[in-house]
Parts: structure tokens; C-alpha cells; sequence
């Protein structure tokens, strides 16, 4: 605890997920006082299809 | 904002979500008052092994 | 199933959020083909200090 | 309803789902009183690049 | 990890959700292998006008 | 997007909050390449009788 969920569109590099995961856990750690490892980080990603603003899908644009 | 999921079985088609999505949209809208662009609409899936009712699972029925 | 949660910021009234659920619920219905009564509406409501676009809290403007 | 989500890393076998299941729902309605026919479960699963403790995901280490 | 949230509606005492989490947890434990120090439990509330099924808010009924 | 979410035990100030959800954001923004106001962040926060860990809620500690 706290537990992060960042939820995505697909597509980003591992280096990417990696550095996420790292720089997220430092910002809440920093700001809340828990300790790093007590602080669990969870990516769910989306497909263009399944995420829509406005009504519209991005698959659909 | 307002953010609205919906999880569902997999097996809809493509214009079964792209009508899903529209039409949820229009009616958080209208009821809410927000405006459509604000409105976000996230699909989840699930698989027949990972959702169960009363115990069971829907692919051990 | 389908499952829809719907998120959004405190302050609707009662009478929104009846028109809400049942106008997701209808909207759900017609485009998925799942029987009305099979189809779970959750709300989530939200307070402007707990959430946050562009790393601002509503409740910081 | 109750809504059971259980989120855990991916691997477990058909058999260890299909108990997973059984026993979560016995355990929910014996301590909550509800029927288990009321009782849905969902399996997320989670794979180790998506999932990180202490700034580190489980597929670095 | 794993990670279990419960969401059933408000009502439940102490002593029903002291022993909710307490066979959850024990179930998951010997279906999945994982040892229980490592199991979380949530529970989340609903209160009867934030919950509908078939359209209809339970607080409507 | 993307959409962050984060899950902590209640009892934070509001100069807490308000600083994790700008790093987080900060944070996110750096990583992914996703603008900044495109970002939100959602905080949720549990009671300590609704979150156990081993079995246990934190509440009968």
C-alpha cells in the first residue's frame, strides 16, 4: 500500500513501462511517506477499440 | 468525466462496441448533463474461464 | 453481465441518477443484445479533492 | 452481488481457477449471508512486465 | 498478491467482515499456492441508490 | 489518458494529495510522452476496517 493502477493505450516500449513503474513509485513515496517498497504499480493497457471519447472509438477516427 | 466501464463476455462484434459505445455515451449525457466529449467509455472483456456466477465458472457449465 | 460502473463527480441528484441507470441500461440492452435484467449499473462518485487532469485537483482551481 | 474481483499474476492452471472460484464463493456466503447463486468472481490476471513492486517490476528482476 | 475486492452492498458488521476476510483469504491461499501474508483483501461499499440491475436503483424498489 | 489511479489508507493532508497527484503527473508525463492535461489521477482511499492483509484487517491490528 498505496497500490497504482495507470491504465493505457498500448503501445508504449518496455523502457518505457520500466521507467514508469520506477518514477511513479519515487512520486507517491516522496509525496504520501510510504515506504518504496510497500508501494505496488499495476499497468492495464487498452486497444484502440475498447476506448472511445466523445462516442467515438479511436479505432474509428 | 464522467469516465463509464463496461465488462462484458468477448464475442461482440466490432459494430456491437462501436454502437455500445455511442449510444452509452448519449445517455450518460442526457441524464448527466455532461458534455459528450468529456465522456469517456472504457470496454473490458472477460473470457468464459475467468468469470464465474454462483461458483461455476462459464466454461465448466 | 454486461457490468457498467459509472464514474463521476458528486452532486447529481436522485432523480439523475434514476434516469441515469435506466437509460445505460436501455442503451446496453439494445446494443450488446443482453436481457435488461441480467445488466448491473454501479455509481461512483468522486469529490473534487480527489481528483485531478493536467496534475491540478478541481478542488486546487 | 457481492462482486468478487480477484487480480493475481498469470500462470495458474484451469484446475486452480475452477477452485478459486468454488471456494472464494463458499467463503463469501457463509460469512456474508448472501445466497451463492447472488455471488459473480472475475479473474484478472497480470503479467510480470505489467506489475511492479517497490519501483521494480517482477520481469526485471 | 494476490489482491481480492470485495464489493457487496453496506450493511455488514465488523464481525461478518472480520470473518470475510478471513476465509477469503484462506480460500484463495489454498487454490492458488500463494502464502497468505502476501494476500490483500479490499472491501467496497454500495449504498442502494448507487446500485441497479435491470435499470432499476435497489433504492427505488 | 492515461488514467491513474491511486489506492492508500485515508489520513493524508490535502498538501499531501495535492503534491502526489502534480508528481505522479509529473511523473507519468515524463515517461510516456502523454501531455500533461491529458492526464488524470483518481485517489481512492480505504478505512482501515476495509483492508486486510494475511487475513487480517488492519482495524484488529
Amino acid at each position: 500500500m498505496p497500490y497504482v493502477t495507470v491504465k493505457m493505450l498500448e503501445g508504449r516500449s518496455e523502457e518505457q513501462k520500466k521507467a514508469l513503474v520506477e518514477k511513479v513509485t519515487d512520486a507517491v513515496s516522496e509525496t504520501t511517506g510510504a515506504p518504496k517498497e510497500k508501494i505496488a504499480v499495476f499497468i492495464e493497457e487498452m486497444s484502440k477499440n475498447h476506448y472511445a471519447l466523445g462516442g467515438k472509438r479511436l479505432s474509428d477516427e
